[in-house]
């Protein structure tokens, strides 16, 4: 490990900025003062690179002795606003630190820095039959993942970040480095001492600087099939999903567009798919299972009045669907160039679903809202991501209204947000 | 709600102890300093019987005022000695606080009361399909079973009680009441602030005492059978464990029991097994998934020279066989009448576990210590239950070494201990 001796001796304020390792330059503060989503850039003071564990805590002790905030930075694909530095201070970019540690194959676990993403991990495993399943879309760092406790279309099989971290190291704010589950474990299992591990996944930053993440790996499914389903109504869809639940079907997607989000899927990644509330569904398991989960599903969906399911069982085919649906959030903001999309995630009971997302759906017709729907409904999970003109401020009030509406207001004993999308700050 | 006026308003020392919402009485505080384990009883200077959340918290504020230690007190199963009152204290023995609340069918969850325990709570789900699997073997309370993150036999499949809590009311050592995912929420999946419900899982009463635990359910399988499969030697045994899990096996119970264990359990429970290590097997599923599983673990314990597989099919056969399961620890206890028995809890990386359990087994014979194995071996997690003679100083120091060794020892850096085992204060 070579040093750099300006990270770890000088005050950011007082540095050369002619390092590699430290940026007080405009164009880099900018680009780590926002992340994807509509709020506002808020550019920290300076930015620095650590490459090592020990850089970070000889930093972190400069910024706790100099009372500056500290800002962690994975690949700012955040949607909440987290990397704003809303009271300036110095941004850790963790891009630098980006080596794969330790994987234990015959363990199915592996620890990473937090510059790697989940496609880079992915496309390390690639030869071992292994893969890290959890994914949110966007291709994040897996420490930022841990940081926000992403989830995404296979959550319903595989649980979310919290479920698949095994041990974190981290480094506080006054640069001790600690691990959560004690230095180089890595157990299934455990209830020694408090559980530090779940403390710190969804911690959004405010704890410490993720410096390294053990993850479960799960070995890849001996079969796979994914499928889209079409619905005359919302109610039908996620009464389906209700009920593949229910009958206990191990789905690893089942993934929720409405009509306005199929559309805009459609025009944005040239598909041809119908344009009513729609279902992609995927399977894993062996081929046997894959029948058995196949059968269950297509009776349900028929008796709830869904279409043939239209298959895609080659990976490129599968691939082509879920890059689809992951690139939902640009095609929603396609639909009105030039303007921001600002996220709701809300939760709710299952069983509360049909009805929420219906008058959700109302709400935002009669308000004059572009708000396509889009969910991990087997988690009780939607996003609807209002497109809103920044430049007009009666409809960003309108957003302000719905948003209010859709947290507080008449549903609100029903619902559990999902991350703090409070904020409507531009 | 009525409310019992001494519980409210007296300091402890000063009751009456006539009411029976408070006993001063030397067999009930007795009863309340020890559990299942070795540890010596250190009774508490007093016992409450609170009846209501409120209760609780005005206990909690009149003992917080006072500066008396709070021990809680569910059914006494722990096997930690953790309602030892060391310092003395107020026990809350939460057994009054009774009631099964808020049952959801359709969405999958429930939220009980302190004393409720897990076979009271399956019997209340008795008509519904669903059941709570968390299953330790002890009828433990399910709060006190949230309070020490419990485990069991079929956490293979379906985790351990971190991984089936979705909320908790918890009264702090100040009184306050909390709800650590918000009051009367029950998400599947959030996000919002810090994961306090897993702070407290596991926390064995430090932080708080938990007043309801919202638990998620599940659907009961289409079908169910348990096997027992007897091996050559350790070796073959935890091999074949290893494959079916490698191999993807969504196996619902796999434990292992050696041969000292087996031999106890045949005398305990009056059963003809062969003495050798032995693995208990249970799977979960479809009449068709049940085929594929069962044949793919047979084809691996073959291939690792098991016997062939003793079925048992229907429930009682079953119960049967898991109730001589979960005895194990009173028929490690029975091998030496008037000893007690000591229980280890280490939990390895799988790919680790035969040879530390080969090593252990050899270092017990070494060391003339009766130490039966038993293991939740899908999770790496095995019991080693040395029954010592409390009386006799030469026995228990070895015994004191053995789990120095085991800990600290040789296999140290494998090792990960599951609870606070190192205390032999007896
Ligand atoms: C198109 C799209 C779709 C998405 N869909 C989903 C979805 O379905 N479900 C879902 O859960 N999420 C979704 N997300 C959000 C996704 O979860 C986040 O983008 C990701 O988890 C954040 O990772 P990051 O590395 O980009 O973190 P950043 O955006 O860089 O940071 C996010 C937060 O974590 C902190 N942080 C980052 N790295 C660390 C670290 N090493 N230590 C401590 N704190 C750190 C930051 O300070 C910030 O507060 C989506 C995002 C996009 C762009
Ligand atoms: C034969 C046998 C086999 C076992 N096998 C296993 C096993 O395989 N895996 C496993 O994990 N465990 C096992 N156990 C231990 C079991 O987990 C515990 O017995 C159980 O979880 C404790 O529940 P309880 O209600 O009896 O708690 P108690 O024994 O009463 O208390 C245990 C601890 O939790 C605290 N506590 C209790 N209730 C509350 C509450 N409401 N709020 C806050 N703190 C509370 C107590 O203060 C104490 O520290 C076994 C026990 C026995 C007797």
């Amino acid at each position: 490990m070579t040093h750099c001796p300006s990270l770890c001796v000088c005050v950011p304020k007082e540095c050369c900025g002619q390092c590699d390792g430290i940026s007080l330059g405009e164009a880099v503060r900018e680009q780590h003062g926002k992340d994807e989503s509509v709020h506002r850039c808020c550019p920290p003071d300076v930015v620095v690179f650590p490459r090592c564990v020990e850089e970070v805590s000889a930093l972190a002790k400069v910024c706790h002795q100099h009372h500056l905030p500290i800002i962690p930075f994975g690949t700012g694909t955040g949607l909440e606003g987290g990397v704003c530095a809303v009271k300036g201070g110095v941004c850790f970019s963790l891009r630098n630190m980006d080596q794969v540690l330790d994987l234990h194959q015959e363990d199915f676990d592996v620890t990473v820095e937090p510059g790697v993403t989940r496609k880079a991990l992915n496309a390390y495993l690639r030869d071992t039959g292994l893969w890290f399943p959890v994914d949110p879309g966007a291709d994040a760092s897996l420490c930022g993942m841990a940081a926000t406790n992403a989830s995404g279309t296979n959550a319903v099989r595989y649980g979310t970040m919290r479920e698949n971290v095994i041990n974190l190291e981290v480094v506080l704010a006054n640069g001790t480095i600690m691990h959560t589950a004690g230095k180089g474990r890595r157990p299934r299992k455990t209830s020694a001492g408090y559980n530090l591990t779940n403390l710190f996944v969804g911690s959004e930053g405010h704890l410490g600087i993720i410096t390294k993440a053990t993850l479960r790996l799960y070995g890849i499914p001996e079969a796979m099939v994914s499928a889209v389903c079409s619905f005359p109504s919302v109610q039908d869809a996620v009464d389906s999903t209700v009920q593949i639940l229910q009958a206990g079907v191990a789905i690893a997607r089942i993934e929720f567009l409405d009509d306005v989000m199929i559309d805009a899927c459609n025009r944005f990644s040239c598909l041809s798919y119908p344009v009513s509330p729609t279902l992609f569904l995927e399977f894993h398991g062996s081929e046997q299972s894959l029948k058995e989960q196949v059968n269950t599903t297509e009776d349900i969906t028929k008796s709830n009045r869904g279409s043939d399911f239209q298959w895609a069982q080659d990976a490129e085919t599968r691939n082509q669907l879920w890059k689809a649906r992951h690139d939902a959030w640009y095609a929603a903001l396609a639909l009105r160039p030039g303007c921001k999309a600002y996220a709701t995630d809300v939760c709710v009971p299952l069983s509360r679903l049909p009805d929420i997302i219906v008058e959700t759906k109302k709400d935002l017709i009669e308000n004059r809202l572009t708000g396509p729907i889009a969910g991990h409904v087997g988690d009780g999970n939607f996003h609807c991501l209002i497109v809103v003109d920044p430049k007009d401020p009666e409809e960003l009030h309108r957003v302000h209204l719905f948003t209010e509406r859709l947290g507080r207001g008449i549903i609100y004993k029903l619902c559990i947000f999902k991350k703090n999308q409070w904020r409507l700050d531009q």
